[in-house]
């Protein structure tokens, strides 16, 4: 295998500690749970969770059943938990892999403390309490029969009492403040345990909201959860093309898939090596830019499945060459700018990423 | 390993294969390729591959040579046509995996004979004429050069001449006709030598456009390439997330991040197990639809990462069960109809699909 790569996603794993590190700073003495699921926001969910454990994390957090499954032998001593909760399917899968299920309604916990009661032992799990975000989690009519009956926790064991802010992105809405009351109710009604409510989001928006763990997951990985402030944490991830063909062309000349950008000007089209399949999303044509050495150039026409052409008639002639890579974000172009640029938010930019393109890991922070 | 899974994307090989054989009815005496880039346009390269060479396809597309290497065992007899071409460095790989570049430039068409030449034999290739695409292939000012240094491809066997298609997803185009009249002019400047301009969207324009070998790709699998005419193709893709939760919620409160939603009624709402980073993406908030037993029901409040609600009020309540299956797109909701409310094409709602989300293959049509 060639060492060839059309593109290049480039992970500084340093980053990710570092950013942990800055967590731990800002919600001390919560303990600080990693968010690895979505394959580590598309980052790669082994090396991740690997590093992180180097770094004293010994809880992580994911969705799928699926997952804890892939991440137990990663870290083989960690906590592990699964937020889809337990299933009656998919106790046995959480049991022999020692997972620990987010209960989201008395069913659930119904049929975990069955399955302890079946064990003749006592089984860890989660409880979600939902406070206003009507997804997942004890709605407050659960909540108040579970506080009546504390007899349907038989044979469990609450690790951690768990909630999940709606609007934490956004530091002056009131949602915050009426879920952290609610929340500082429901615990008040409940048997003592451990209590987390803050993603990255809830992490800035200060102490009152750290509990005793805090679960960053778009922070980690370099993102911003509140765009209206600067960004504390350190660029995690690069995103690179190569450019595989330079080529001329004339004023009036179209470009690309049902012939949308037409030159204005004798234009240098550079076409680099990945697409929307890579997680270039559709919507950025016309909108986004790329960046060579620094300079933003604007990509030309649509975004091809595999390919994406950007106008790079304004870069020097000599810093625009066959081989030379292109970056869609990261130290220059921030992944805010190129959310914005498609309409959307961060995190679905990391998540979009595909697994077609390369991860680099660098330890570098 | 329970069977429990949150979400599933269903792949319906035999339809991929009624596929092939439509394109070849449609196309023939030309040949037909099978487009296989972008790991099967999601729908999982291994699997495609092997069904679609048990139908007769003996010549396969990809983008990248990694996606060449990953092939090359899958399909041991096939020709593999790697669309990114021979820079320097892909040179060794490409030999020793028995992939045929596509050669792009005269530049990769020198490197390519330059390899032969070393080798002391001939080597197999494509080379890429464009005709009004302006991404990747030799420019009107480079087949000029060609044509009259035919020396150039000393050492080259060329397998098939190829140029692409920019508008054919619109039949009243006036860029088809004129691509196909540059494309019979360069062919007649060139070597005698099979020759391919149509994809799924120039397949659909009708025998002029076939030449000796067309490459559908969206086409088989079922997405329809000129969205204005009724979809010849068979569907293949099935995406379904489970409920996970239902839940009871009063007039006036809000769902999900950001608080978006608001109950205009008392409302039911199912919480399914699969977001944007399984590639149901962010943008369909407020626009998308699920579908439970052939009934749409609204997405309610944003796309999460890992989760989706729905409002199924309207569902009689025999019919929404904790475990039971939603639809996304299938048998109910089209891939066009998707993509509209996505605002994008069918193309990107297949290969947003994430590896995350277990594929099931059947083998019915």
């Amino acid at each position: 295998m060639s060492d060839f790569e059309a593109a290049r996603l480039t992970v500084r794993l340093g980053a990710i500690v570092s950013n942990f590190r800055t967590v731990q700073r800002m919600a001390g003495p919560a303990a600080v749970a990693g968010v690895v699921k979505a394959d580590a926001y598309g980052m790669g969910m082994p090396a991740v969770a690997r590093r992180l454990a180097e770094a004293g994390c010994d809880t992580y957090f994911v969705a799928r059943l699926e997952e804890g499954v892939a991440l137990r032998p990663v870290v083989p001593g960690a906590r592990i938990f699964v937020l889809d909760g337990a299933s009656p399917d998919a106790v046995p899968a959480l049991i022999s892999n020692r997972l620990t299920p987010v209960l989201n309604s008395l069913g659930e916990i119904a049929s975990w403390s069955a399955a302890a009661r079946e064990m003749g032992s006592t089984l860890d799990a989660v409880v979600h309490i939902d406070t206003g975000m009507n997804r997942l989690g004890l709605s407050a009519g659960e909540l108040g029969v579970l506080a009546e009956a504390a007899k349907r926790l038989d044979g469990i064991r609450v690790v951690l009492w768990m909630s999940h802010l709606a609007c934490a992105d956004d530091p002056d809405s009131k949602m915050n403040r009426l879920q952290l009351d609610r929340f500082q109710t429901a615990l008040a009604m409940l048997p003592p345990a451990p209590a987390s409510l803050a993603s990255s989001g809830g992490v800035l928006l200060g102490k009152d909201y750290a509990f005793d763990m805090v679960r960053p997951g778009l922070g980690l990985y370099g993102g911003n959860s509140q765009p209206t402030k600067p960004n504390p944490f350190a660029t995690v991830a690069l995103l690179h093309g190569r450019i595989l063909q330079l080529r001329q062309i004339d004023k009036g000349e179209s470009v690309g898939y049902g012939a949308t950008f037409h030159a204005a000007r004798p234009t240098v089209l550079a076409v680099a090596g990945l697409g929307y399949t890579d997680g270039l999303m559709r919507v950025l044509a016309g909108r986004g830019k790329g960046a060579i050495g620094g300079v933003r150039v604007p990509i030309a026409g649509r975004v091809s499945m595999d390919l994406i052409t950007l106008d790079v008639t304004d870069v020097p002639e000599g810093k625009r060459r066959v081989g030379d890579p292109i970056e869609f974000f990261g130290d220059t172009i921030t992944l805010d700018e190129i959310a914005a640029a498609a309409g959307t938010a961060p995190y679905e930019i990391l998540t979009a990423m595909s697994r077609r393109v390369p991860h680099v890991y660098e330890d570098a922070a």
